[in-house]
Formats: structure tokens, C-alpha cells, sequence
């Protein structure tokens, strides 16, 4: 990519593998915690340590507006992209309640909300109100979708320096769907019809409709899937560019990225198109209800740990799924090894 | 069954009705949050709350030794059982780590443990030192299967009166996944070769062998599926009879009880042919690595929450599972409704 950025250094193989040994020096039988050993050799060599540490965690919602949402693409009327600004720093949304639960940092980021927001309790780091409708010409040109890109990396850069040792990051935009679908099925040439699904809640001929409007645009936008930056500025949106560019700053912190639903799993494929060697420091969190998560998960040959058949967003799965990296990371640090417990290890008959 | 015990109450419909209805007017897409809704539907219709607590939840560990060790169908000596519960009371195991996490009330239960065992951390309940070899006598009596089931209702009622407000029961038993398969076989006429697997690391000859002997104990014991406290008693073990008997004991008190892998769920099928009643009590934690459990889970005609190919056991897979239900929890008693927030529904257009 154009954009100046840190690079992302590979994962720590010989601290995964130490502590892929060390593992099965613990009270219990070789690989009997399955993927959660998965997950801590995973940690471990991301950070580059023994005993690696994944909490505070921080969470960041990136809220924007899709013009196409005007084609009737949703269920919902864009004001509600604005009005779930207000809730998330009012603390009501599902996001706030799964951020306490976990202890995260919670941080709203406004990078093209169309509409007034709260003064307070918002970044204001908006790039515009709203991509333009992509049904009818590009959502954003090459350097929005760069400026975009920058708000996000600005944001994982306020939560490292805040100490997050883990980062999630959501998204709300009215229509996000639908931007999200076309970038996936315009970066891995999959057939509209396989990917595109209720979203908040569309169906019968609204759903037809949806895709027809996803079917006609790619058409008419052309985007060419070897140039990801072009793809992302034809089709939008604002977020989904912010949730990529802190994919890769995170990653060139070193943080591990605790990755949500269909749209946080399209913005990382678009980062991983952009960075290829993003792609070890994404975990990812849960598999959606929505269809096209299926194959945005396996465009990343991804393995998600939670299957709730959950359809929300905000970051919402990702921060479900936390707690199972926490764990992860308490079995490395806690628990005794045959040795210490004086146990037979049934290694030695 | 025939001993005395506490009714178990069909869940509080009205309520389960009634919280669905409201987690529709929470600010997010009816349905979106997926199994989350329907597990804060369960709770609350179980303990009869618009908004259910479960926390804290008590995690019980039941021990007990198999005289079916004698023909090597285990990795580890028998010896392993009584270190283990040591590490348990030592704090080193898996189960104290997520136990921690979870701010648990943790205790462990001497069922029939062979051989020494520390003074404290541990509640002495030994019903008898180990079942008989179930490959060649019953393992124990009817009165003793009594005794052990008797011995789960009262860690139960500890558990109720610490205040807990969800159980898990997990076990450590050196070869209780023999016990466990025939059991499961004997219940269901499952074949043995469909659920026998690797236990804690059984793989190759010794698998064949363990199926054998399982396959074997089953024709000499020839139990009765349609007397499950018969089919208990011939099968083992000490700690399934317990689990069953905590289960009984916990829904009788209204606490939802989280399921832990394999050797769990067959005690949970076991306490359900006892008292078909509890099954709305029994909510899931994971589907483990062990062949048998998707048998197990299909008997009960259940859905786990995570799948992670864990095959440990002593709770630790439950213990895990557990942030989802408090997650649940959280969502019903902390998330804005769309009239509180002000935002529009999509109902009105």
C-alpha cells in the first residue's frame, strides 16, 4: 500500500514452539485442552513471550453511513446509525455490556456518521458524512478510503498507548452489509447469491432486492480485486476502511486482533490484501449467521471459536469469544506441571 | 428411582414467554444475537426471573477410583486419580485455573478414591475405595449406586446453601471413559466401536483392547437399559453416580446446571432415565473431541455452546463455557430498550 506504515514483523516461531513443549508438561493429558492449546501457542508467539498477556483488551466501534443505503437495502432507516452512536455512549448497546464484562477499553470512533452526534464520548475523526451511493458511483475516492485507513490506525495507536493487550474492533453503519458483501464477492469473485443474507433482518424480495442492487454495482464499478485500495474505495465503507487500518497497526504492535463477524472478517481480508502478513495476528472470534461469513472466513482459511449463530456486529462476538483467550493465557501461567504436582505423567510406564 | 428425593419443577413458561418478548425491544436486531437469546430465555424460564443471576456458580470435582483400570484401558496408572485430586486441592489443575476465572466456589469430592488423600481441601464421601472391575463382577451394588447418588445431592445442597447460582460437576476417575462408553452403549444399544475413542490418550492396540473389554463387560453384566440405577451399579462409577445425583439435586433447587464433556453427559443421560424431568435443566457447555459425546449429546437430543476439541474433563470445559451464560445475564439486565434509546425499530417504518 501507498500509506507510510510500520511493517508487521512474522510471529515468534521459536516461542511457540517452546511453548507448544511446555504445554504438555502440565497437569493434564497431551492436547486434551485442544484449541485453547492452539490459542496460547498462538499468543504466546504473537507477543513473543512465555507468558504472554491479553488483557486489558481494548474494543473500538467504528460507525459510519453507506449512501446506498437508499436503495432500501436494509431494515432499518440510516438515522439509526446515529441514534446507536448516542446508545453506545449512553453504555446501552450489547457492546457495553460485553466490554464491562470483559474489562475493556470501549472507544466509539465517528469516521462518516451523516447526522449530529454527542459531543462527548465520540472521537470525532470523520472523513466525511457517509460514502456516496455505490450503486452509482464510487463510495469514496482513493484518498478518502487512505484517510480512512489513517483513523483506524490512529485508533489502535490510542489503545496500545492506553495499554490494551488485545484489541477488537466493531463496527455500525446502516447498510454495512451490503458495502461488505460487494468487497467480498469483488476480492474473491464468489457469486452474489452465495453470500448475501439477511443482514439486520431482510428477507423475501427485500433480500432479492439487496442483491440485485450488490449485483448491479459491481457491474458498474468494476473493481479491479488485485488493486484492494481501489476495491475499498468503489464500495465503501468509511468503517470498514478504519476497521483495516487498525488491523494493521495493531499488528504492528504486536497485539494480537480478536476479529468479529462477516463485516470485521471482510475489513480483514482487505487488510491481509493490502498487508499479507497481517494474516497470523488475526484470530477470529466467531462464525455468524450470516452466509457470507462462511466464505469471508475461508477466503482467510480461518477457523473461528465461537459458532452462536450471533448477527449483530459492534464487535459484539469478538468480545464474547475473549474470554477463551483469557483462559488460554491463565493455563499457561497457573496451572502446575507433573513435575511440580509429583504426578506420574504416564510417559514413564 | 427409588430413593427419596426432591421434585424437580417444570421451567416457569410464562417467564421464558415473557423474556423473549422483551429481548426484542433491546436495542439490536430482533434474533441477532442468536443462541445468546434463547440461553437468557432458558434461565430466566428456569429460574423462574425476568432477569436471572448465575453467578456465583459452584464447580463440584467428584473422584472416585475403577477397578476396570486392572485391565489397562488407561494411559495412566490408577495411582493418578488420588495426585490428581492433591493438584486439585493444591490449586494446579485446569479446572482450579477456569474455576478462578469464573469466581467459582470450587470443591472436591473423595467418592471412592483408592489410596491416601489429603486431610483438608477435600470433603471425604467415600461411598467405597474404587468400584469392583466391571470386566469381571458388577461394579458395585444397588445400595452402593444409592450411596453415591446420595453423595452428589449433598454437594449440591452445599452448593445451594454457599449461594451458588449454577452448577457444574466435572470428575477425575483414572479409566472412567470405559466406564463412561459402556454405560453410554448399555443406555442407548449404541455399538461400542462407534463410541469408544482415545480417552486421555489411548490410541492404536490399546484402543482395540478397551473396546474389547467394554464390549465384553457388557454381555457378562448384561444390564437392564430400562433399570438405570441397576445398569449404574453394574457399569461404574462412583463419581457418575455422584454427578447424576448432583444434577437430581441441583434442578430440584432450580439452578440451571452447565455440562461439562463426555463422562458428564453420559451422568446426565443416567439422572435423566432416573427422573426425566431434569432434562430442561441441562444446558450444554461443549461438545468434546471424544467420539461418544456427539452420541451422548444426541441421546439428550442437546446442543452444545462451544466446540473446541477439548477431552479433559473435571468441569474444565464447562467452567469455560460459563462467561456466555453470565454474558446472557448481563445482556437481559443492562442493554436499552429501542423506546429508552430513542431509536427507531424498523417495525415503524
Amino acid at each position: 500500500m501507498n500509506d507510510p506504515a510500520p511493517s508487521i514483523a512474522a510471529p515468534d516461531a521459536a516461542c511457540a514452539d517452546r511453548v507448544g513443549r511446555y504445554l504438555d508438561t502440565l497437569t493434564k493429558p497431551p492436547g486434551s485442552l485442544g484449541r485453547l492449546e492452539a490459542l496460547a501457542v498462538t499468543l504466546a508467539g504473537l507477543a513473543g513471550e512465555d507468558f504472554p498477556d491479553v488483557t486489558p483488551p481494548g474494543v473500538v466501534v467504528f460507525a459510519a453511513d453507506h449512501g446506498v443505503a437508499e436503495e432500501g437495502v436494509s431494515a432499518f432507516p440510516q438515522a439509526v446509525t446515529a441514534q446507536m452512536v448516542a446508545n453506545f455512549v449512553a453504555g446501552g448497546a450489547a457492546i457495553n455490556v460485553f466490554s464491562r464484562r470483559i474489562g475493556a477499553r470501549l472507544e466509539v470512533v465517528d469516521v462518516g456518521v451523516v447526522g449530529e452526534l454527542p459531543d462527548h464520548g465520540v472521537v470525532h475523526d470523520r472523513v466525511r458524512p457517509g460514502t456516496a451511493n455505490l450503486a452509482r458511483e464510487a463510495a469514496m475516492s482513493r484518498d478518502e478510503a487512505r484517510e480512512a485507513l489513517a483513523v483506524g490506525r490512529r485508533a489502535a495507536r490510542r489503545a496500545v498507548a492506553a495499554g490494551c493487550r488485545c484489541l477488537i474492533v466493531g463496527e455500525m453503519g446502516i447498510a454495512n452489509t451490503t458495502a461488505s458483501s460487494a468487497l467480498l464477492a469483488a476480492l474473491t469473485g464468489a457469486p452474489v447469491s452465495a453470500l448475501v443474507g439477511a443482514g439486520t433482518g431482510v428477507a423475501g424480495a427485500a433480500l432479492d432486492h439487496k442483491r440485485a442492487v450488490i449485483e448491479a454495482a459491481l457491474v458498474a464499478r468494476a473493481p479491479d480485486p488485485d488493486d484492494p485500495l481501489a476495491t475499498l474505495a468503489a464500495l465503501g465503507g468509511l468503517e470498514i476502511a478504519a476497521m483495516a487500518g487498525a488491523y494493521l497497526e495493531g499488528a504492528a504492535h504486536r497485539l494480537p486482533l480478536l476479529v468479529d463477524g462477516f463485516i470485521a472478517t471482510v475489513a480483514a481480508l482487505v487488510a491481509c490484501r493490502l498487508e499479507p502478513a497481517l494474516r497470523p495476528y488475526l484470530i477470529f472470534g466467531h462464525r455468524s449467521h450470516e452466509p457470507g461469513h462462511r466464505l469471508a472466513l475461508e477466503a482467510l482459511d480461518a477457523e473461528a471459536l465461537l459458532d452462536l449463530e450471533l448477527r449483530l456486529g459492534e464487535g459484539s462476538g469478538a468480545a464474547l469469544a475473549f474470554p477463551l483467550l483469557e483462559a488460554a493465557t491463565a493455563m499457561l501461567a497457573e496451572m502446575a506441571t507433573f513435575a511440580d504436582a509429583g504426578i506420574d505423567d504416564g510417559a514413564t510406564p
